[in-house]
């Protein structure tokens, strides 16, 4: 049966397995510290036009979140985030688990504006009662958001002058970063994205990878003891080259770019057979994610020949479908879909 | 200078006072295991109707919070809270750092609204990803809420039958209980409450004493070791009689209704007082709390003769302002505000 | 039934209560920013010879340590102690509550030995595994120990050295800080002990006050936001003065001092009749808490004419029983146990 | 140069990596509820004897131990350890960071011993003031301890009738398991040490796998929000079938204990070498890990020539050296450590 359900059902792309293979028995340096590790967060640097980039290797989203933010942090601060943010509703409370709240703020379809940010900064510096409340520490995007859409180069440069004016970092959770980066609209590069945040993380287990995340502090601003505070949330592995491994295909060749691009093509391909079947859309994502409102009797029957997921209610009649592609769909998966779409 | 800034600027009800004062060489038993706080909790019981309730003595709000919800949720649970919650902005993270999540939902005037609640946990229940979300294990309100205002008896039914169909415990803060079962328009009484919910607090604190909140687990409910808990989190007093002696004399002969209805029947005159100049109200408040909106230029002024507190801005030329009356609060002070406001 | 159960089973000094009494219409500014706490805030300083020193001000030794503890350290360090250092034994975990470890190493007769911390303190460094450990933060010791052995002023200096040799700041639990200070053979004065670390505390509960510690930074060290850790921590009280009152009263002609002398004087004539009709100690201790070595049978016919602790088991037929004076403790209550004695 | 650093320094067993590339393509379910890894949860299940076992897959040791152990515990309880523990010492305090203590007893050789473990829980009970402590929730053993040592199965079933006594259950931290099963003097098998424990892990990571830990409840036990937990703890992975995939292979023709034993028959070889060159032991361990004692300026020399850790000083002159061979040891290896000690 084909599948439109995540980006996350499949397993590596062969150039990254290959790798694996290649340097099997190549006995690397612990715990992260091994020279093909080192090789692929040269490479990271490198795309991200950074020298100085400090590169973290973690092996999943929540968990780079939590010890990403946790690192952050003092203890009496916070995370700003709109309400429907990664963190704040599908990470099972990771982040308060690190004893940190995070902060809500409305979101417009899934994107944090300037101007709520910059209203909720100044509201709480003229608190009188500031003290008594969680002191904002951190303020996290993500790019693409929940809903698959995008911020622009200047939505994403005001944003940061917010944090910058308020002296906040800003955190850019990437974990379908490729496909926002090789999204058609979008007009950010991956050495924008670095130059206006002060964290953010290249998601490798969506695209590509069998697990693992890098995280990049862009300007020396990696807490001193990143290591431990990674040990102590249990997100180091022994065999750190796994994931250096898999990021050192990732970054060579461009191979994670070009597998972000197909995907979005066959996204937009995807687009365009709704879009010809009639169908409307919860929201108009230029990602790898497309959220199709269906009638609920059409859901069921779909859900029979095809895997996707509900995403919520729309109204009582009808659901909001989340359909999925990745570096691995296939022109023949739309053709299918094409099929039973009928 | 007369003061409406807040309703702990002051120190403890005579007879309260006169209580510790009376039994100061009574060597009590430490740590709360002494004959008057049993005396305390027994009167307790009686007040509430509720002989089987298990009764503890912590010092303060934010405490009290932190400590009961966290023996109520297992680590991987939230407490559903209104976003103007008392725990959600006002405590400083207290309750994230128990590492337990609150999760907002859009309140009305303060308060929770039963429909409101049912809706998140119909949607948490069907949605396919809940062991991805943070479980919700409590539901939080207060009593009077943020801003003043006061379930109706229907209203907190409606609630707590939500509660009991999902099977998450209720618990009302209620930090100003008193000014709440007090009010005019309330149609709650302290056993109603009581059997409306499985764990409140009677606020001291605000109310007559120097410090002091009483907890009610309202059905033998209480966690089986609270008392580790409570030390856990740095909330035993080693001498407890000092909270039990308070307790004792604020419910004897009545004297915690008797002052709360003092508190409510100043703030009704400077209810009146504020309408009869004209000002509008940023709600309508039937308890001691009272929101004034006032013209920026006029609130300046009034900052030089007497003290009240900033709520927010109603807008770029009006402040919000909240003025608050007390069990101690004198009709000479309200006098003197009636002459101040002119 | 005569006491020496401990030294927290009675109220306030009468001076306390006193001026309890006389300033509880004054209408103090909320959550210690009162001028009844920066009065005693002020007497403090000036007892200890540091005119800059930070105080705050919390309500019991538990949570005055995890408050204190907590902010002195990042998330991945954790506090030295001796294995039967109190936060360690007696505070059900409200450290490790707060995410931080409490590293142990061996003492002598409850006391930390300079050589022990620095051989630790050794080879952490010369670990190369050390990111993979705890990272030591703070060095905890309590004067008088748990034992009520005391430091000399040599012991106390050469532990200070190893601190500062090591860049860890040294934090002295001070809960019975009276009864150590005014023991005959002590050599450290508390301008001394002030010099000799970089926070304390004085506690209040056992010296003459109904709640109340005093956490000293003794060089402008506190966390610039400690209030909101405090709060964080539910250790703030609304009511602040009622806790700078009693300390303003305890600071006032000595009054702290001459309650502990008096403690001092009443545990030494006890350990004395102890000498006298033959008993062995534990340890000798020159504080206000003796450990007295008693056949068990002799153990159960005492405890039916007056009340002590068990501190645990000498051998099967020893008991270690634990006496303790007080600031309230009387001539005539040591004539009667005298009598007990036979 | 030839390494004897650690077991976690080279890739994957052939034949684990095979099961990887032969279902690259397969698109299982994510989060770990893919046909491999039930798969491999049942040859599990056959090998331990267990049919009914729970079994969780995670990434390493650190996170294992902190989310099973969190998994097991109320917040008030800790986790009782010998002061040896990996918990306790290598693992930066990620058991704390869960907010549960370690309570930390006495081992010998590494070894937890029944009748200090049922000392400390007899005093426990009699401890009057035990509501003050933390309350010992789980015991936690390694096998092989932290210096290669093995229980006997006399040992392993004295201390689980100590733990079912005070029914409190026991935990075995299993990272290096298999080379324990196959040590030439182990009696316990793998079912006998499945029955004698209620939670224990086998370790991939050190044995044949490139990541992953296989977490077994034994008797229905797993806490039944396990994965929420898992989660929240950052310790679930997207792609859960890469760790199934390595342990079906594992646990296919009895790999695990094939490479297990492969270790083990290296690791006496090299016992031997030293003991032939005339080294002394700074413990006898049967398992794969060999703790030798040599002059200082040997270790200096041997340095360059090899890798291997430094455990220890023995004293002033003598470091004791860490020599650990793994299932990718070779004979080669061997012939080379023998020619360098010459």
């Amino acid at each position: 049966m084909i599948s439109f359900e995540c980006d996350y059902n499949n397993g590596a792309h062969p150039k990254v397995l290959e790798n694996l293979i290649k340097y099997n028995d190549a006995k690397p340096t612990p715990y992260g510290f091994d020279e093909f590790s080192e090789r692929a967060k040269e490479r990271i640097r490198v795309a991200c036009g950074l020298p100085d980039a400090q590169i973290f290797f973690l092996t999943g989203g929540t968990q780079t979140n939590a010890t990403t933010i946790d690192s952050m942090l003092y203890q009496y601060e916070g995370v700003i985030c709109v309400g429907s943010g990664h963190i704040n509703v599908h990470e099972a409370g990771a982040v308060e688990f690190t004893e940190h709240k995070i902060i809500t703020i409305a979101d417009n379809n899934g994107k944090m504006e300037a101007k709520t940010l910059d209203k909720y900064l100044d509201d709480y510096m003229h608190d009188g009662n500031k003290d008594h409340a969680v002191h904002p520490g951190l303020v996290y995007i993500t790019f693409p958001t929940e809903f698959g859409t995008l911020y622009t180069a200047k939505e994403l440069d005001d944003i940061y002058q917010v944090c910058q004016h308020y002296e906040i970092p800003l955190y850019i959770d990437g974990a379908r970063l490729g496909y926002g980066l090789m999204a058609e609209e979008n007009d950010i590069t991956l050495p924008y994205l670095a130059r206006h945040c002060d964290v953010f993380y290249i998601g490798g287990t969506k695209i590509g990878a069998l697990c693992g995340e890098a995280v990049v502090f862009t300007h020396q601003n990696a807490h001193k003891h990143f290591f431990s505070i990674q040990k102590q949330h249990g997100a180091v592995i022994a065999k750190g080259a796994l994931i250096g491994l898999q990021f050192d295909a990732l970054f060579t060749d461009d191979l994670y770019f070009k597998l972000s691009e197909h995907a979005i093509k066959m996204a937009m391909r995807m687009k365009q057979i709704f879009i010809k079947k009639g169908f409307e859309f919860y929201v108009d994502s230029p990602t790898n994610q497309q959220f199709v409102i269906m009638d609920n009797t059409l859901v069921e029957a779909l859900s029979q020949k095809m895997k996707f997921t509900h995403f919520g209610q729309a109204d009582k009649y009808h659901t909001i479908c989340r359909f999925v592609t990745s570096w691995a769909t296939t022109e023949e998966e739309l053709d299918e879909l094409e099929k039973i779409l009928g």
